[in-house]
C-alpha cells in the first residue's frame, strides 16, 4: 500500500512546526495583551448547527460525517430509490466538522450565556474543514485564528479589533493594508439602486468585483435578472477618492445619497476612524466601499486584510484577515439582542506570506543541546545518570540508541542540529573526564565528568 | 432552535483551557528535554490507511465522512437495494478521522522516509476520535500525546520512555504505578498452552481480565472454543510473586517453561530494569505478565500506567499513559524493516485525575492586568493612547468597552479577575493623574499619568 493522505490536507515536519508556532504564538501574544481569554469548540457539530448557516455554497462544502453501527438502518422504511442525493446524506448524517470558528463561537455562547461574562472577549486557534477544491494556499484542512468580542454594541471594539490586526503584522513584519467598510452602505448605495430587498444576492456578486472585475460581476448580475440602470446605480459609488481614511469617509458621504442607513454607516465609521487615531495604528487603513464579503452573518462593518504590495515584493493577493461586526449570529441559538464583532487571521496564508518574504526568525526550531556518544552498555549506564542531571537542570538531552559507528552518530547529531556532543571513551573515563565537541564552533573541551551539568548551565 | 453539541463531545472554556495548557505544556517540556521533535498529520485520513489497523471493533468506531458532491454519483450503476451497510458506507466514503496517532505516524513515517533521519524521535499532540458509546471519562473527541522512536531496536529508547512518563508523573504530582510485559513472553505462555495459532483472540481477552476478573474470561475463552485445560494452562502462570521489577522478571523466568519467545522476552525485560535502574525512576515499576494492552499492532515490551491507588486518594481505575514496541506497523505502508516504540498520555483522563486530586496549581488562568473604567467619549482617547504603551511594554491592558455604570464596570473587572483597574475621572484628569485600585488587596494609589507605563513595569 502506498502511502498517501486526502488531495488538500497536511502533514507538517518538526521544521514546519516551529515556523508554525512562532506565527501561532506572535497571534496568541496579541490576543492576550488586549484581555482576549481562550476558548475551544468542539470539531463535530450537530449537523443543524452548521447548514444554512453560510449559504448554499457553504452547505455544499461543509464535511459530513457518517452515522455511526448500520446506516442501513436509518435508512429502513425509506425508498431509497426515490431519495434524492441531499436527502439521503441528511438520513446517514447527523454530524458535521467545523466549517468556521464563528458560528460554533455563537452556538457556544447561547450554550454557556450562564457562566460567562459580557462583554465577553475570546479568542480560538482551531483547525476548520471545507470540501473546497484544493488548490494553491487553499486547503481542506487549515487553521483559523480568531478574536471576538459578544455582548457589546461600542465601536471601541472595532477599534481594538483593527488595532489589534496592525499589532499583529508589524511583530511579523508584513506590511499590509487594512480594508473597512460598513455593510449599512452598501445597504443605503444598494437602496439607492432599488435592489435592496436582494442585497445577499447583491453582496455574493460585488464580493467578486475585485477578483473578477466590474465586466465579469456586470454580466453575473444582469444573469441574475437585475437591469442595466441598477447595476451603473451600483457600480456608481463604488469608487471614492481621498488619501487617508477620513478623507475617503467624508467623500463617501458626499457621494451616496441620504438615507438612515448611509447616516448609520458613516457615523460609526467617522468613529472608529476618530479611535483609530488615537490608537497609533503604523500600517494603512483604507475606506472601500466596494468590499462586500462574502459570508451572509455580516451586519455593520467589515475589514479585510491585504498585503502592502506598495511595501516589499509579496506576490500574494488574497485576504490574509478579516472581519467585521454580526448583529443576529446568537438569535439562531435562542439569544437574541446580542451583538457580537470579531476579525479572523488566516494561518495558513499568512505563513505562506512569511515563507515568500524570508520572515521567519532563525534559529526557530526545538533542539537537543546536548547529545552523548553511545560507546556500548557498559558506559551506557553513566551517560544515563549525567543525562538524568541534565534533565533535571532543565538541558534537553539525549544518549544515542545504539552502539554503532561514529560516522553514523555524528551525522545524526548534524542532521539534528544538536548543540553539544558528549565523548565518554576510553581514554576519557580513565582520566574520569568527558570531551565535550561544539557543534557549531568545532570545538573541544576535556572536562572532569563531575562538572558537565555545572558545563552546560553556563 | 436549542444550542447544542453531539453526545461525547466538548467544549472548553477559558479556566479549563488554562489547566489543560498546564498539562499539555508539562507534558511537551518532558518531550522536549528528552530530543522529541514536534509533527502533526492531518486529521483527515484516507480510509484505507486506517480500516483494519484497529481490529474489528476499532473499524466499527472509526468516524467516516461522506463523499462531497452528490452521493448517489457514487452510487450509480449500484443495485442500492442489494448491498450491506457496510458496502454502502465504504462506497459513499473514502476519508474518515485520525482514530490514534500511532497508525497515522507510520504512514507518515513511510511517506516522509527521505526528509527523516533515523532514528527519528517525534512527538505529537493532537485530537483523536472514536465513535465509542460516551460516558463519564470516554469522549468521542480527545486529546492524545504521544511520544515515539523511530528506526532503532535498542531497549535504550525503552528505558528513556519509562523514564519519560516517570518524569511527566512526578510534575503533575500523580503518583503512579508503571506496568510492564512483554508480547513474546504472552506469546510463550500461549504457546506453552497450545494457542499461539490463536494469539489475537487470545490477547483481547487476557485484556480484559483486570476490568472484567478471570471467570468472565474463562467464560469468554470457552466460548471462541478453548479447552478448559487450555485455559488452565494460560491463567497458571498469570501470577507472579516477587517485590521488586527485578525480582518478578526472575520469578517469572523460573516459572514460564523455556522457549524462544520466552527467553528473548527475559533477556529484554532484564536489560530494561537494568536502565531503569541507571536512570533513578522515581514512581512504582511493576512487571505484570497478564498485561496484554488491546492494540493488535505491538511486538514487544508494552507498557501500561495507573494511578498508584495506595498513595493517594483517586478513585480512577482506567489507564492513563500507555504504550509499546512494534515492529513491522511501517510494512503495512511499504516500509518494512523498520521498529519502532511509543508512548501515549490519555490527556482527558489525566486532566480528570488531576481535577479529582485538586493538583492543579492555583493562579493558572490568563487574565488581565489592567482595566480602564469608561468615562465616556472624551476621556476614551488618552485611555487608548496609555493601552497602547501599556501593550509596547507587554503589559496586558484593554479599556471597559462601554460607558456604563461603574458597578457594571467594576463587576465585569472581578469576574474576570483583573490586576488592576486605572480611573481617570474628572477629579484625577484635573490633576493629570489617574487612580490605581490594586483588585486583591483593595488598596488605591494616585499617580501622575504619564508614569502609568512605570508603574506597572515594577
Amino acid at each position: 500500500m502506498k502511502p498517501n493522505i486526502p488531495k488538500g490536507t497536511r502533514d507538517f515536519l518538526p521544521e514546519e512546526m516551529a515556523k508554525r508556532t512562532y506565527l501561532f504564538e506572535t497571534i496568541k501574544h496579541v490576543f492576550r495583551l488586549y484581555g482576549y481569554l481562550p476558548v475551544e469548540t468542539t470539531s463535530i457539530e450537530n449537523i443543524d448547527t452548521l447548514m444554512g448557516k453560510y449559504g448554499e455554497e457553504g452547505d455544499r462544502l461543509i464535511f459530513k460525517i457518517l452515522n455511526s453501527g448500520d446506516i442501513l438502518a436509518d435508512l429502513k422504511d425509506k425508498d431509497i430509490n426515490t431519495l434524492t442525493g441531499k436527502e439521503l446524506s441528511r438520513l446517514i448524517s447527523e454530524k458535521a466538522l467545523r466549517y468556521d470558528l464563528t458560528v460554533p463561537f455563537a452556538r457556544f455562547v447561547a450554550m454557556n450565556r450562564n457562566e460567562l461574562t459580557f462583554p465577553f472577549k475570546r479568542y480560538q486557534i482551531q483547525p476548520v474543514w471545507r470540501a473546497d477544491r484544493p488548490q494553491k494556499g487553499r486547503y481542506r484542512e487549515f487553521y483559523q485564528c480568531d478574536a471576538d468580542v459578544i455582548g457589546s454594541t461600542s465601536l471601541l471594539n472595532e477599534v481594538e479589533l483593527i488595532k489589534m490586526i496592525d499589532d499583529v503584522f508589524v511583530k511579523l513584519k508584513i506590511p499590509v493594508i487594512i480594508k473597512i467598510n460598513h455593510r449599512k452602505l452598501l445597504m443605503a448605495i444598494a437602496e439607492n439602486a432599488g435592489i435592496l430587498s436582494n442585497f445577499t444576492e447583491v453582496i455574493t456578486s460585488i464580493d467578486k468585483i475585485e477578483k473578477n472585475g466590474y465586466s465579469a460581476v456586470k454580466e453575473e448580475l444582469i444573469s441574475k435578472g437585475f437591469t442595466d440602470i441598477q447595476i451603473f446605480n451600483l457600480f456608481n459609488l463604488f469608487t471614492v477618492g481621498g488619501d487617508s481614511f477620513d478623507e475617503q469617509i467624508a467623500q463617501a458621504s458626499l457621494q451616496i445619497p441620504n438615507n438612515n442607513l448611509k447616516l448609520e454607516g458613516i457615523r460609526e465609521l467617522e468613529l472608529i476612524a476618530e479611535g483609530l487615531k488615537h490608537s497609533r495604528i503604523s500600517n494603512t487603513t483604507s475606506f472601500d466601499v466596494k468590499l462586500a464579503r462574502g459570508l451572509n452573518y455580516y451586519t455593520g462593518t467589515i475589514i479585510e486584510v491585504k498585503v502592502d504590495s506598495t511595501k516589499c515584493k509579496s506576490q500574494f493577493n488574497n485576504s490574509i484577515a478579516g472581519g467585521g461586526r454580526y448583529d443576529n449570529l446568537t438569535d439562531l441559538f435562542g439569544l437574541p439582542g446580542v451583538s457580537g464583532v470579531g476579525i479572523s487571521f488566516g494561518a495558513d496564508r499568512i505563513y505562506d506570506v512569511l515563507k515568500e518574504l524570508n520572515l521567519f526568525p532563525a534559529g526557530l526550531s526545538v533542539c537537543t543541546q546536548v547529545m552523548f556518544i553511545n560507546f556500548g552498555k557498559e558506559r551506557e549506564k553513566k551517560c544515563l545518570e549525567w543525562i538524568d542531571a541534565l534533565h533535571k537542570a532543565g538541558i534537553s538531552a539525549e544518549l544515542y540508541p545504539d552502539n554503532v559507528k561514529f560516522k553514523k552518530q555524528m551525522g545524526y547529531a548534524d542532521a539534528k542540529k544538536v548543540a553539544f556532543v558528549v565523548f565518554a571513551g576510553d581514554d576519557e573515563v580513565a582520566k574520569n573526564a568527558v570531551k565535550i565537541k561544539n557543534m557549531v564552533s568545532g570545538e573541544e573541551n576535556e572536562i572532569k565528568d563531575n562538572q558537565i551539568t555545572d558545563y552546560f548551565l553556563k
